[in-house]
C-alpha cells in the first residue's frame, strides 16, 4: 500500500470521497510522519493527535453514510500559529507576550475550511509576529528546511513551508506581508500563493500591517493551492484554468529589475522553465516595466508605521519580551512621519496603474525568480540585530516585497533544483483577482514536468 | 406677488413642478439677489447667470411638457467651490495655487443634483482648501454674515452659509471635516446636515482629510436639507421622519461636556428649544457620555497628516502661495509620527463604539449646542497665524470636530436668537446612518416654532 502522506491533497480528499482511504488513515499517517521528523523540522509548535483522530473518524462515519461537507473532508492540515480559533491558545509566533492568549473568536478563514471539512492537526511555527523573512525565531528556535535541516526554510511562514514541503500536513495557510508565503514556499519546494490586497477575509487574523496582510494557502500543486484558495474565499473561478494548460497565454520576461544579479543556478532553472512553458503553447514576450527600485523603501513606510501602531502598546510596557531583530524593525516605524505613510499609500494606486496599463496590457502574467540567490543556511542569515539584519531582510525579501506593496496576486512554484539539490522557484505574477491564471500556468508547468512525482524525495526522509 | 427667493427649496419646487412658477423667474429672482447682495457678503465667487437661466428656460420647456427631471427640477442653487465640473475652473479656495485648475470629471454628488434638475447660478466661497472655521480667507477676502456683516460666516463652508441665509440660493453642498456645514449653517442661521463618516460619494470632491471629509447640505429647512441629502446619496429613507413629529423619541442631554462653559444666550436657546420638543412629545433624559476632551486632539492627529499628505508637493514647490494660517496648520501634520496617526485611526472604533454602547442605548439623539459662544466678530477671529490661531479654531470648531472623530451624522438648525440679534443654533447628533432621525427632529420643531416663517428677515435685507 502507498503512503497515504505521498498523495496531494486533491488526490486524498478524492480517496476518501470515494471510499478507497479512511480519513483516519490520513491522519494517522501524518501524525506518525509529525512524530518521527518533527523534532527535526521544529514545525509544529503543537500537535493534538486525539482532536485529530476523533475529527477524523466522525468524517469517516460521515462519509460512510454519503455525508459529504466539502471538498477538504476527511484532509489533515495545519496552519501558521497566527489564525484565531475560540479558546485555543494562539501565540502568534511570540510565547512571551502572547503565551496566554486564547482568542474569543474563529478566524472566518478557519470556520470556512472546517466547513469543508477539514481536519486539524495542530499549529506550525512562524517568525515572531511574522516579521521575519528566513524562518529564525528567538524563542522558539529556528523552523528547519526538509530538503536541508541547515538551510533556512524562508519566512515568516517557516512551518507552513516546512510542514507541506515534509509532507506532515497536506496544505497550509500562511500569510504574507511581503513575501511570507511565498519565500517558505519556494525555498521548501512547494506551491504558495500571495492572492490580491484584500481578497481573503482578515478578521481573526493576527494584524501585522493591514495595508498589506495576504491570507494564502501552501500546498503541494497549483489545484490543491486552488482548493485552498476557493475555499477560503468562496470564489467559484479559481480551478477555472486548472487542466487547461497555457496554450495562447502570454508570459511577460522583464527586461528589468528581476533578473538582474541573479545566481547561475537560478537564472539556468528560470530558463529552463520558460522553454517548458513555451513548449506548452505559451508566447514569451519581452516587457519593461516601471522602475522597481522605490517599491521596496515604499514598501518600507507603510510596513513599519502599521506594524509599530499594532505593537505600540506592548513596546512601551514589555520591550523586552521581543526578540533584538523584531524589536529593532518595529522601533524603526516609530519615527516614520505619517504624512510619509499616506504619500507612500497614495503613491500606491499610481504604481499599480502603471503596471496595469504598462507590461499587464502586453501579457497575461510576469515570469520571474522568486529569490535572487539559492536557499541560504540558517548561519548566513543568522545576524542579529544590527546593520547586517537590515540586508538580509531586504535581499530575502527583494524579489517578493514590490509585489505586496503593488497588491498584485503572485504565485511560486517549484522550478528545479540546484547543484545542491535545494528548490529553486519561479514567481508568476498578474494583474489584480486573476488567481485563476496564475493557477492555470503552474498545473500546466507541474503536467509539462512532471514535477509533482518528485516532490516527496526530499533529502530528511530517503 | 411674493418674493420667490423667500420660499423653501420644497416650494420652489413644487411651485416649478405645479406650473405656479417658472424655473427662470426663479433663477431671476436668485441673480437679482446676488447681484445687490454679493458685494457685501462676498459669497459667490463666480456667478454665471446666462449658462443659469439658459438651463432654467430649458426646465420650462421641459416642466410645460410633463418632462420633470427629478425633486429639484428647475431650482437654483450653488455650491461651495470645492466640487468637481469637468472643463469648469475649481479653485478650492485657493486662486494662487488652483486658479488654473479645470478638472476633467465631475464630482458624483454634482452629476446627482443635475440629473434631478437641480440649475447651478455660480461657485462659492471657501475657506482656502477648506482649512478654517471662521470664514477668513487670505486670497479671497472674507465672506460676511448676512445677518450682520461684521460678524463671521463660520468656515469652511462660508459662502454656503452667507448664500442661503441670506437667500441668495435655495440650497447648497458644503463639506464638513471637523464642522465646515455645522458652523456656517449654525452662526448663518440654516440647516445644516454632516452626515455618517461614508455616506456620500466623495469623487470629484477636493480631497483634505479622508477618513473625515463628508459632503453635506446646507438649506432653509429640514425637509430641504432631506431632499438634497437623498439626491446626493440616492437614500430614498432619508426624508420619512419628516412630518412624522417626535412623540416618543428620547432626547438626551449630555451631563458632560457639550453644556460646559456656554454663553449664557446660549444656553437659555438650547433650554428652550429642550422645552419646545418636550411639549411636542419627546422625552428628555439626561445621559453620561464617554469622555470628550481627547477627540480634539485625536482629530488633529488624523485631521494634519492627512492634509499634509495632500499638499505635501505644493508645500515642497510653492510654500510662498499658501496663506499664512493654512501653511501654519499643514506643516504641523508633517511632523505627527505615522504610528501615532494609526493608534488615533484605531481609537477611533473603540470611542464610537462607547457611544453606541453608552448614550445612544438610553436615546435616538443627543441635543446639544453647535457653538459655545455667541456668533464671534471678524475682529475677534482675524488673529493671524500664531499661537492665538491654534486657539480660535480649537475654540470655534470644539463641539464640532469630536462628531467627526467619531464619524457620527450631525444636524445644526436654528434655535433662536442672541441679544444681538444673531442667530442661535442647536446641534442633534445620532447613531451611525440616522440621517432621518435628525431632520425628523429638526422638522418637528420648525414646525413647533414657525421658524421658518422669521428666517427670511435677515438685518442685512430688512
Amino acid at each position: 500500500m502507498i503512503d497515504p502522506t505521498s498523495l496531494t491533497l486533491t488526490d486524498a480528499a478524492r480517496a476518501v470521497r470515494d471510499g478507497a482511504l479512511r480519513a483516519e488513515a490520513l491522519a494517522d499517517a501524518c501524525l506518525d510522519r509529525i512524530a518521527r521528523l518533527n523534532p527535526t523540522l521544529n514545525a509544529f509548535l503543537s500537535v493534538e493527535p486525539e482532536e485529530a483522530l476523533a475529527a477524523a473518524r466522525t468524517a469517516d462515519v460521515e462519509a460512510r453514510a454519503g455525508r459529504l461537507r466539502g471538498p477538504l473532508h476527511g484532509v489533515p492540515l495545519a496552519h501558521k500559529d497566527m489564525f484565531y480559533r475560540a479558546g485555543k491558545r494562539c501565540t502568534c509566533g511570540s510565547p512571551t507576550i502572547r503565551g496566554d492568549f486564547r482568542p474569543e473568536r474563529t478566524a472566518t478563514v478557519l470556520e470556512r475550511l472546517d466547513a469543508a471539512g477539514a481536519v486539524t492537526l495542530g499549529t506550525l511555527h512562524m517568525a515572531e509576529f511574522a516579521m521575519g523573512p528566513t524562518g529564525h525565531n528567538a524563542h522558539l528556535g529556528r523552523c528547519r528546511n526538509p530538503w536541508d535541516p541547515d538551510r533556512i526554510t524562508g519566512g515568516s511562514s517557516s512551518g507552513s513551508g516546512a510542514a507541506v514541503g515534509g509532507r506532515l500536513a497536506f496544505g497550509s495557510l500562511g500569510s504574507d506581508t511581503g513575501g511570507s508565503v511565498r519565500l517558505p514556499a519556494a525555498l521548501c519546494g512547494v506551491v504558495g500563493l500571495k492572492p490580491t490586497q484584500g481578497a481573503t477575509p482578515m478578521d481573526g487574523v493576527m494584524p501585522l500591517s493591514e495595508s498589506l496582510d495576504c491570507v494564502g494557502p501552501l500546498a503541494r500543486s497549483a489545484e490543491d493551492a486552488a482548493t485552498l484558495f476557493s475555499v477560503i474565499t468562496g470564489r467559484t473561478d479559481v480551478a477555472d484554468g486548472i487542466g487547461q494548460g497555457v496554450e495562447g497565454l502570454r508570459l511577460g520576461i522583464p527586461r528589468q529589475f528581476y533578473y538582474d544579479g541573479l545566481d547561475p543556478a537560478v537564472a539556468a532553472a528560470l530558463e529552463r522553465a520558460r522553454a517548458v512553458l513555451e513548449r506548452a503553447g505559451a508566447r514569451i514576450v519581452e516587457v519593461d516595466i516601471p522602475d522597481h527600485e522605490p517599491y521596496g523603501d515604499l514598501a518600507n513606510l507603510v510596513f513599519t508605521p502599521e506594524a509599530a501602531a499594532v505593537h505600540a502598546p506592548w513596546l512601551r510596557e514589555r520591550p523586552q519580551d521581543y526578540g533584538p531583530q523584531v524589536r529593532a524593525r518595529l522601533l524603526q516605524g516609530l519615527i516614520v512621519p505619517a504624512a510619509s505613510y499616506l504619500q507612500a499609500k497614495q503613491l500606491r494606486a499610481l504604481h499599480l496603474r502603471a503596471m496595469i496599463d504598462g507590461p499587464f496590457a502586453r501579457c497575461d502574467a510576469l515570469l520571474v525568480p522568486a529569490l535572487r540567490s539559492r536557499v541560504p543556511t540558517a548561519a548566513q542569515t543568522d545576524v542579529g540585530a544590527g546593520p547586517a539584519m537590515a540586508a538580509v531582510v531586504a535581499g530575502v525579501a527583494a524579489l517578493t516585497r514590490p509585489v505586496s506593496y503593488l497588491g498584485l496576486p503572485a504565485l511560486v512554484t517549484p522550478a528545479g533544483f540546484d547543484p545542491d539539490g535545494m528548490p529553486i522557484a519561479m514567481q508568476l505574477i498578474a494583474r489584480p483577482q486573476a488567481e485563476a491564471t496564475l493557477l492555470r500556468i503552474a498545473d500546466a508547468y507541474e503536467r509539462a514536468t512532471g514535477w509533482l512525482s518528485r516532490v516527496p524525495q526530499t533529502q530528511v526522509f530517503s
